[in-house]
């Protein structure tokens, strides 16, 4: 089967690493293709960039030229994953949702860690509409911005190792969810600060869409994700 | 002051027949301005034209070249409002939010009355983030597209008012909001029908765009509102 | 159009303050008349006071003699609102519901800085029945009685200023509700410390009422509020 | 020990009745002291009336010149159980609250079953402050005044034992409690056509009195309901 | 009456312990008889020896050979209740329940505190499952084991004692139900250092189970605590 | 990696039936063990049986001499799978939660559909526990019980697929989940009916806790489901 892994930024080096993430955890005959939209911000953080990340995402996928067997939307406490449940057949995974979902067989509560804390409330919002919030311990932020990760390693492990252990420590948190595209490196040493399992969005959301292609499970087009009514659209997509 | 009221489709007549709906409440001394966007679907009646509309809507607003107090987005149960957020130091009025807000102070519970069935998930959504759901009976739908609006109005008004009287005799409404941004003149009809406040959320959001306005208030920018940190974007926003 | 504002306790220094309050927001054309209750407490800073004040208040403002278009319940965290609208077909509108309200529309989350620490429960109380917790940070109490309001107002600066930057800084509000109606003041103050906006309840709650008014709502009828039915009291109204 | 159950209106036949159930499950030991208040309403059926009743209530339990060692607010949906408590130390049970608790040791989920239509949302409002809607199914009205319990029985039964039905059979409860001072009568026609347990809330609140008293479990005094501060009152209580 | 009242564990002292408890609030004529599980722990300190109580709880009850009233489950925060209700008509009371209901009674909010931190999360979800978590503040632990009751008295006053203060003082408990069947004699300690009413699960038990029995109330049997279908069991009870 | 699928009752068909189900989805190099418990119902249809079985499965389970990578509690809404939680390092997987997150991929609400009606609020119990609720729309019954389903295939499909389809229609669920572990059979026909996506319990289970097993994921130890302190046990296993 083909997955589609869409990074929500345009940064191509985010988007290799999260083909590779993808790759590492697949099933055999799981081709990963991991797509960077043609437009946008060369990360999202907050609702302005990820708005238009949304659609950058849903403009990219449409425009995919061959057959595919499921979408991952590896962007965390991004918006846009009920336009692409309507523009497709096939399931749709949203990270922070399969993080969340994965974690939710571990533990009695889990907490997600994620880079700066104004990406917190887009986190919960996103969580609070998809019914994941009842065992959510806390959204913890540890300050650094997504392409710190990219940049200055060592600390962004240092941060995101203490917001887990807090999480675990006063929280109650008993499994923790790496809030960050960038962040699956770094899985490694908060098992190893915390004792708790580490969910990585990527790495569950495969996981998930490759489960659900198995099962034969589609997007329901009964109600919320029915097809979008033929209708004009004006000046739209971008001739750029 | 000079209130943006900003309409998420690209249809001029409803753009126009908004900015009436506004201008009829506005006091004395409020300019409304109202904006199509430049690009996007003729109407919005899913997810993925939503979200395209909530981009939209934030290009024309940044384009605006003249100073304004405060926006409106004028789009039942839209995406984006949160973006604008970002981007504007004044206020954003969402007309979903504000005939929520104001339904709550003229009876125990409220409900929405809006036109498509698939539009129902994404007004509670919206109610739901917003944190306006604890005293909403119901969200129901007519049955009719938005622009069945204006090419049959006879039908409309059949069709809303009947939803409207089942709001207040089955989930026990004491106030009906009309949810869509085309509805307005249907009010009369349903009053006398139901015998309950009908509140329209354009009007609702004039008077609270101009309240916060006048009580200097603006958008907190110390967390989820901040204003986007500077960054490289890609191909955006569009050429045409 | 006539706007009554209600002073829940017995102590006129607070009423005039109050009504000036109101008063310096209220648009031209709007005359606020500022009442004092007949009988009860100087004070209201628990739950007989307040049950009282409820009464006092209501018969205040049945035995106005002259026209009037909506009234204001100016206190914090207090009873009594859905008598008022009961007995009266024009807008009703409490001063924590207003606050509350405005609050949302400027950040993502609020709290409530209040005097007494007992009156937290009241607070939370009235904003879960009005159904405005989802986005409530915490309530929080300065220590200071009501009317040491007036008669230290450094103190009292001093204690609300700080309990307000902790509601920013460890309840991640986003705007400060002041919650006592004789805080106006203090609005300036609060706002430089914290750098969120600050709304105060009773300038709120004149601009909702002006916009209720102006868009011809009433409360509704129909269940909830609907005018007492005639019956036999006893001994009341008092002869004192 | 003795226990002060308090009519919340004026109507003496009423509190007589009250008075009976109470003695009828009393303890050997307990005596039942009916009161009814010196002022206020024929019969409770709105919020004015409640919050007058309230009132009125505590008025006559501080005016009672013995010892006692609790009291019954012996209204169902009414105000004031709060104001009590701050101006005693002895438990305060309201029968709202006694008996959705009791129900909740016997089913799964329960109903309540009230007089008029209007009366729903007060009975649901005290419900949800007092943090016992989890398990309720329903609150349903017969659409009976309170006064027609005594005036015409007979049709106060079927129109009852219709209702509960309904909660049984079509919300799924499993306990009804008799939402009405005035319904204790009735349980066993409910309890024949439902086959379901029928609390009645006077009675549930009697033993539940009579158990805190024998546990010398008395009001916390910490922080909600602590005695109200010494202050002026103006006017109050009234001289007739 | 005959109460029956169940330990959880297989230590018989506390078996002795709790039935003293028990005896002590009993009224006049209501005969208490402590039972011990024929199988399983000598303590119950997480689920999976609380799922193996449930089981021992209910065989031990149904080879009871006398006619009996009630039943107490007299272990905090454990399963098997729901089963019990099944397999008898008379009530059957849970003392987490009944403690928490009896704390509601009180004060604003309640807190709980426990022996081990592993128990909390089994304590919420017991408290979730009735419905009583709207005003719980916490529930925490003391970090003793429940033997340690018996072992090191004064360690465990120490440990309670503190964590009953923060409870009061840092999560505005009002109430404080002492989570352990063996934790009854700590009652006075944490009275005299919180100043807050403090609950006794087995005693609250007692008076509760003594009303329902009084008030002629049993289970209810329509839906889900329905009597068992008739049907073949492998290999149970055990022989042993 | 070998999964061990624990049917919850003692009827060896129906193990037998689980384990085709399991193994018709598992991937290549995963064994399917079908487990049935030793001692226990035949059916489980209500909370003694399944306390009764929770205690078996558990014991089933630890008796099983080889090692095994993942555990499958093949009932619906039954108790136990935290208590095999706290006895394994390697994941544990409920059906009930399986199918609810895997539903939750796939529209924006869903139902269950199960057999008896009394067996619904052990459903709804599970998934409150497990926070999956929030997007819940229903659990309907069809009437039948367990061994119904293998006894007359014929009318079960009937009577679930009408309750299924007035899942959708009346309630919005937008996604089905078979709520019995013997139901796997009928998703085909539940689909022809009403057109949305069916998932079986069984069948996502296996789905993910083969994914658990991937990203090298187990249950986390930190507290919930720590393993049982060392104790003494009584009588404990049964000798039979």
């Amino acid at each position: 089967m083909r997955l589609l892994v869409v990074n929500v930024n345009t940064t191509e080096s985010m988007t290799k690493s999260i083909g590779e993430q993808a790759a590492a955890v697949a099933s055999p005959g799981t081709e990963i293709v991991a797509l960077t939209p043609d437009f946008g911000p060369e990360s999202c953080e907050g609702n302005y960039e990820s708005y238009l990340a949304a659609i950058a995402v849903m403009e990219k996928v449409r425009a995919y030229p061959e057959p595919f067997d499921a979408v991952i939307q590896a962007g965390y406490g991004e918006h846009g994953r009920e336009g692409l449940q309507e523009l497709l057949d096939v399931p749709v995974v949203d990270i922070t949702e399969a993080a969340a979902s994965t974690a939710q067989f571990l533990g009695h509560k889990y907490s997600v860690v994620t880079t700066l804390d104004r990406a917190v409330p887009l986190i919960e919002d996103r969580l609070k509409l998809a019914g994941l919030t009842d065992r959510l311990a806390s959204v913890r932020a540890s300050g650094l911005g997504v392409l710190d990760l990219e940049r200055d390693p060592d600390a962004a492990v240092a941060a995101i190792v203490e917001q887990a252990a807090a999480a675990v420590e006063q929280d109650h948190a008993e499994v923790i969810c790496l809030g960050c595209g960038g962040m699956a490196g770094l899985t490694e040493q908060v098992v190893a600060r915390t004792g708790v399992p580490v969910v990585d969005g990527v790495a569950a959301a495969v996981t998930i869409a490759e489960s659900l292609v198995r099962l034969g499970l589609k997007t329901s087009k009964v109600r919320t994700y029915a097809p979008p009514r033929p209708k004009q659209f004006k000046a739209w997509p971008p001739a750029n």
